[in-house]
């Protein structure tokens, strides 16, 4: 489901992107967003998009995934005068937190989020760089879930259709700037 | 060195930094910035007073270490439209890079950039949200002198003085948003 409208968009140049074959293991190919973050006009009409979704969604809060959701996560809520709350790698946080695990190619990971980091009943803005098979992304769902959200919404840079990611997510809209 | 002028600055709330006692480790005592990030009107501050400061360093790019430099760092790309470029962890970027390591308590670790993230002789400040012990920043600057940049300037949000990490970063500015 798109629940907003693109029309709005003024739609980053995707070329800025840059592609490279086997990283991190064979036949994987990885989509480099250093290039677009060092291109300043770029950087900025990526975030004007993601910002002119986000605005559409309502969110109150913004919740971004390590690594690359901190990329655009921190200047979202900066420009919305939003709470920036981040989900980390297990370890990581230092208070009690709420955990969920994802499947990795060989055993599981998890990810955490602080139990104090989002009041009940908000409006939760998930963020990444990119949806792929959504495994990292749908423990990240199940961990808001905690916070009984009033609604949950997600938004990706890119989104790549092939893997089937969006089948993973469940009860939520799935907002993406570009789709390959 | 302060290069700038302290009293343009707004000075956040610091009391909106969480300590944490024995964190990652007994004797340890760490600096949870989440609690920051999820107060927007204290987040808007610590971005402005860097902006600021920023300002009067006049870089024409800026540099962010991993993983917490990204909180701040792209944002303040964004609003000095200059080029963001982060330094990572080893293993994590895809193309060719410099590498640089640094001593943990135990043993070595690295980190890394990418060769073609930046020109020549270029205005380039680094920034990290906490000046401890300076062993990552000191090998920060020494990936960026890898790019002949004409001049090298660093900005942290908290300086633990007592650690006296500034005496490891040479032949740059190091400016602190607020020293314990």
């Amino acid at each position: 489901m798109h629940s907003f409208n693109y029309e709005v968009l003024n739609m980053f140049d995707f070329s800025k992107v840059r592609t490279i074959d086997d990283f991190p293991t064979p036949g994987i190919k990885f989509y480099d967003i250093t290039t677009l973050l060092k291109d300043e006009k770029e950087f900025k009409n990526v975030i004007n998009d993601m910002w002119e979704v986000a605005k559409q969604l309502n969110p109150n809060v913004l919740v971004a995934l390590e690594t690359r959701g901190y990329f655009f996560g921190p200047t979202l809520s900066y420009l919305m005068g939003i709470p920036f709350v981040p989900i980390r790698k297990k370890g990581k946080l230092p208070a009690a937190t709420y955990s969920a695990s994802y499947a990795l190619e060989y055993g599981t990971d998890s990810i955490e989020i602080h139990q104090d980091a989002i009041e009940e009943h908000q409006r939760i803005l998930l963020l990444d760089d990119v949806l792929a098979t959504g495994g990292t992304m749908s423990a990240a769902i199940q961990l808001v879930r905690n916070f009984n959200p009033e609604k949950v919404d997600t938004m990706f840079l890119i989104e790549l259709t092939a893997l089937n990611g969006r089948d993973k997510l469940k009860n939520c809209s799935i907002n993406s700037i570009i789709q390959i």
